[in-house]
């Protein structure tokens, strides 16, 4: 039996229909370069300028110029990390951030340590994937200049106290960065009552476009461009504007927050199903990541005395496409750095599991992956002779 | 009458569908992340590095991995200007480029020289567009670690001696970076015989996808990335890889390059009727950029006596959508700064139209602006007091 179950939404997602509607009569007939003065450019400059709307108002910006779009949410990433560390750099060269963010903010960060003269400093997290306030409170300098802290983790979908976080960066006057990559989807975000300053986004994680990310910036944030050249985006990121995928993207942010309650709440019933299905049924296993505070889509598990190599090569040839966590990092040797931050072993990280649900899983898929993954986690414990002694002594 | 001519091909064009078609599939079916391990990013994954064989034969490098994909051009330029500058700084900070670059490559080197101790050498241009090679020879210092001189001018056309500019820079034992965006599509290039090291490309210049470029660095080049997270493209360029543009991209350069004899010619034939056209029926009118050693489809044309804003829109108005330069200087105020090079002046620069033919233009679209410009121009410099004072002088 051979399914086509895709659960490894959290690495990318289909886009939708609706989307590629949308998308397509800007490849073949609108195909102006929106930085042209002539009307088929001020036709797609419209199109883009009315996105920047649906995204301003998706996180509660006041003000659509305050969205800039990017090639990749790394893109988004890397700048709103170097662009305010340069361009504050004569306030101070502090930067406050995470153990479990994504590489697209750990390895800019490590440049900036390494080659410019920054200070990181890198928050722990608690065993469920979160930050500890106390120790961001702590944490703060007088040359600090920046926070940036995930909203969700792509890995364990904990979500981190960003209302909390963003008071503390403004009562310490000083800016606040977080990467919504994961999160667009499925929190209502608002930028402003959150005290967020700078906010990145990407598409293709929410059935919208691959290559194309946004990020939001404050007016009133102090940055400077990691990308030269033409006058695009109010001359802050340089490069012909893809236009077919900001309108993809539009339509994808849109079509989130419409159905965002619903999609909410039958995530985290067959989340809820799934964790249950699972627990129940094959011992030595654990739920990484909070209980409560968590994203409805995304359940990352340990089983113990396997590796998660041969588990994810079991479900693949049965058609169920899952991950042992972020693609970023897929082929690497490294267990989860996210795993690692809460406390996981490198041994049990190695057997981890991420199921991402998506718009068009179904409590079928949820079903059979209930059904099928008791299965092959025993017969891949049977070539463990830990397993065997674990349950000896447990028998 | 309303036509519906688009004659700036050199700023973008529109997709064609044999593209679009290949890209389809990647969106709403083979969509999974070629970062990850499973089937479905096996598939992507193999399915980007086909255009890395497409992209590789097509410019005559001997290595597939030598093709590293970005969001655009700009992005490429930047990260060969960049990249190279911060891999090889202690060697030398010395770079030299031209005054006619794209603002992809100047803006980047003028960060470097302003905030990072770089010194850039802009060599100048001849009256033609192109640089003297002895000025190039003359530039070279012990401290010099790059020249990045551009394939061919994207406002005039104008092609430059890489073929030299390659054997002068390996003789000298320092890195050749080419924008060459708006020459793949009409000129045969050979990165290996020519002796480029760094080539930027960009699909949606040769009627490919918006939001996908390359940069070809040979492997013998020291290079560091300029967006770090996730371990892709060789862990050179990070973020999740766009497969459909870079689908896309890849059927793009197969049908440029299959129809690039013919196109060439037939381009050609249709410029040199347009100049023959124009510069026969408007007095006081001069072509910009070298007479043979210029690309077939781009014609720059400076009308004395007239600002071409007023010349656009009454094109633009009448369905003819042509431009006054490079798309990503436009709404600047400021004159051309590959004319300025060029010894244009700033009062007859803001007097140049850029028309740029492509696949889709037919015999007939010449015609037809053949037939408007002589009325237009005519009209609009009727407006203009020293344009009467010519026409004393001269008649």
């Amino acid at each position: 039996m051979k399914y086509d179950i895709y659960v490894d939404n959290a690495a990318t997602t289909k886009m939708s229909d609706e989307v590629l509607s949308t998308m397509l009569p800007f490849f073949t007939e609108n195909y102006g370069n929106a930085a042209s003065t002539h009307k088929m450019g001020s036709f797609t400059r419209k199109s883009i300028d009315n996105v920047r709307n649906i995204i301003s108002e998706a996180i509660g910006a006041s003000n659509p110029n305050e969205i800039y779009f990017t090639g990749t949410g790394t893109e988004a990433d890397n700048w709103a990390i170097k662009g305010i560390a340069f361009a504050n750099k004569n306030k101070g060269n502090h930067i406050i951030t995470t153990s479990i963010e994504h590489h697209a903010i750990l390895h800019p960060c490590e440049d900036l340590e390494k080659n410019y003269g920054f200070e990181i400093t890198y928050l722990k997290v608690k065993e469920n994937g979160i930050i500890d306030i106390e120790n961001l409170k702590n944490a703060i300098k007088p040359t600090t200049i920046l926070i940036s802290v995930m909203f969700c983790n792509n890995e364990t979908g904990a979500i981190q106290p960003i209302n909390e976080i963003g008071a503390i960066a403004k009562q310490n006057n000083v800016y606040f960065h977080t990467d919504a990559v994961q999160a667009l989807a499925y929190i209502p975000i608002n930028v402003e009552s959150m005290g967020i300053d700078l906010l990145s986004l990407s598409a293709h994680k929410l059935y919208g476009p691959k290559g194309i990310g946004a990020l939001y910036v404050s007016n009133n944030v102090k940055i400077i461009p990691i990308l030269h050249g033409g006058g695009q985006e109010r001359h802050r990121r340089a490069g012909t504007q893809n236009v077919p995928a900001i309108v993809g993207f539009g339509e994808a942010v849109r079509l989130a927050k419409e159905t965002q309650l619903n999609e909410v709440e039958r995530l985290k019933k067959l989340t809820k199903k799934l964790i249950k299905g699972i627990t129940e049924n094959i011992p030595a296993t654990k739920i990484n990541g909070d209980e409560t505070n968590r994203m409805p889509h995304i359940v990352n598990i340990t089983f113990s005395f396997i590796e998660s190599e041969g588990l994810l090569m079991f479900l693949d040839n049965r058609g169920i496409t899952a991950s042992g966590g972020s693609a970023c990092s897929s082929g690497s040797f490294e267990p989860s750095h996210v795993l690692t931050a809460m406390g996981v072993s490198t041994h049990e990280s190695h057997g981890s599991l991420r199921i991402s649900l998506g718009r068009y899983n179904t409590e079928e898929d949820v079903d059979i992956i209930i059904k099928e993954l008791p299965t092959v986690v025993s017969q891949l414990r049977k070539l463990s002779p830990a397993y065997k002694k674990y349950l000896n002594e447990n028998s």
